[in-house]
């Protein structure tokens, strides 16, 4: 069902989504998850700081969100040692995807990306009329070598990478990450996802000069910050980039309550120190868990662990299947050979009892 | 400063943006507004049950907001007595007019609007490449057969007007609507702006069917719901229309303490009754303290006063320098002859107040 006054570009665009979300899967069954662990949300919840400010904020939300979210980006400037001049806001990361492949690829320009990487990225590059180009990835890993030459090899605009990686949750190091950057060519910009940098070992956020021209690093507050409900995104890069998002942005797109419970998150330190050990702590029991019952979990420097379950896509969708009967919403890559897993996020106790509980079961009723 | 990476058309893009915030003329002046009724925001605050609604969702905000928004349009369709195949949101009405922009507007596509009109509709246009064309107002009114006539000359795809006007305030009824409705040529759609068509005399909204594939109408929780810092808005009209917004759209947008307050608000049918009295009340002041002071306030039906400063767009911008000198924000329509007036919206008594004292000053000053 289309209709003619679409573009023709909007006319051909499938109807396919980026993400289900667990609510609408708990509208199908009838019933909540015991377990949400499918979407690297952090259950463990935000800083009782960014609480307090979204509370706060709540009571003022007749006006209009700061356009110029002025101190939010001053303060994530501040955070980074550099000018607000290279740091751009948006609604999240995924807001963001948008805008800057909608500044950089008209019709008909490639983007680069990994095959079974981060689907929304793809998605937006569909939707500007782009053309993807993927290269495989290598033991799990992105790889870099392989997503500089076809960018060089296609004439691409862009050339997207996550690090640490989404789906997989391997990383490479800063020195791997600063080789990249070196080998960009002219006609291309890096796109550096760093949604899950904030969790990794230390050595892995490599330390680029926002200047560069090269690179566009992406970070967010849904993920170590536990503030994935507000949709608070920022780009880190070269000032001509940052001011054309302005161009075309929502310049009221980040609201009022986020931009204050993400002012407060970003100070409270400590509390991401908190979320670090727990994090950590909880990565050791899927890791457990994932052995316990015969499957390999991959390393991992994020809030996930993509565990191997030894057959290919069928059978890791019957896996989830048989969890998701049992209450338990975990989510698996899209593409082979990635999607012999499946995908756990971290998360409270509770939560990863149920896992644990149901995992068994599961298998069992999958084979 | 441009990047040549840039597409040709984001190259081109103007660096001006819609509107500049409240926030950062304070910044400039070094203090905050005495007085700040600048935005056509509902400075009486939101139903006391969307504030409750949205400090409760503060506590879950480490879940990503459900991306179909079930609840909140299932609750808005509803509310019109339609499906929910009719309703699309978005993060406020400027969210969804740039998706709707992108899903009908190619570049050199035509779209119309009148001359002074609601800039951000004018922003999205040129941001897609489209060619705008405009037509005056007639007495102040936005003119519904010059727009069909400019629509059915250019051929063009869009054609966009406000009812309840803003920046006028003025008004048509609901049979002009209709007849307006009837006179939509096959190649357009016709965008009509309800933002503040909850605040109007009874008889301005038009009864339109949902289905009916010429309109999209566009409603907010800025307005009447008094919740402009959320960002959320939402269209109703023909669903292959509201089915392509998903195939554009950042799908995780309307945040999750949006859609919570949101639904609250839109449950709250009495609390839109008090702010409706609480408007008119303030709209009797604001129109007092006009004529008191030589203006001419232009009758409106919404939650600001146009005051026609009998001169020129030159003069209109000195009166409200000398109002944010004396710590009073209002704004100003755009284009001439529109731009003799100075905008006002109305608010709590404490601030109507800190205007009424200001403006004789002001006008003086600016003379």
């Amino acid at each position: 069902m289309t209709d003619p006054r679409l573009t023709a570009l909007a006319a051909t665009l499938p109807a396919s989504v980026p993400f289900t979300g667990p609510e609408a899967l708990e509208r199908r069954a009838g019933r909540p998850f015991a377990a949400r662990l499918g979407a690297n949300e952090c259950g463990f919840g935000p800083s009782s700081r960014a609480i307090a400010a979204m509370r706060e904020a709540a009571d003022t939300a007749w006006k209009y969100p700061d356009p110029e979210a002025h101190d939010l980006r001053r303060a994530i400037a501040a955070h980074h040692g550099c000018d607000p001049a290279h740091i751009g806001l948006g609604e999240g990361i995924d807001g963001l995807l948008g805008l800057i492949v909608r500044l950089i690829i008209a019709p008909g320009d490639v983007a680069v990306t990994s095959r079974g990487a981060y689907p929304t990225f793809a998605y937006h590059v569909t939707g500007h009329g782009g053309t993807l180009a993927t290269v495989p990835y290598t033991a799990d890993h992105e790889d870099p070598d392989r997503l500089i030459a076809e960018t060089r090899r296609k004439g691409a605009r862009l050339c997207y990478i996550s690090n640490p990686d989404n789906p997989m949750g391997t990383w490479h190091d800063a020195a791997t990450v600063h080789d990249m950057v070196a080998a960009v060519p002219d006609h291309a910009l890096l796109l550096l996802d760093e949604a899950y940098v904030d969790l990794a070992p230390d050595g892995t956020a490599a330390d680029i000069d926002p200047a560069d021209p090269r690179v566009l690093r992406l970070r967010t507050f849904s993920k170590a910050h536990g503030l994935a409900g507000l949709r608070v995104g920022y780009a880190i890069g070269p000032a001509p980039i940052i001011a054309a998002l302005d161009r075309v942005k929502n310049h009221f797109g980040v609201n009022r309550i986020a931009q204050a419970g993400a002012l407060a998150a970003l100070a409270d330190r400590e509390y991401l120190h908190h979320i670090r050990a727990l994090n950590d702590a909880s990565m050791g029991r899927l890791v457990n868990i994932a052995r316990d019952n015969g499957l390999r979990p991959i390393p991992s420097a994020t809030n996930f662990v993509a565990m191997d379950c030894g057959g290919g896509g069928a059978r890791a969708a019957r896996i989830l299947a048989e969890l998701g009967a049992r209450g338990v919403f975990v989510r698996m890559p899209g593409a082979a050979p990635l999607d012999r897993c499946i995908r756990v996020s971290t998360g409270p106790d509770p939560e990863v009892d149920a896992f644990a509980a149901a995992l068994p079961d599961a298998l069992a009723a999958a084979r």
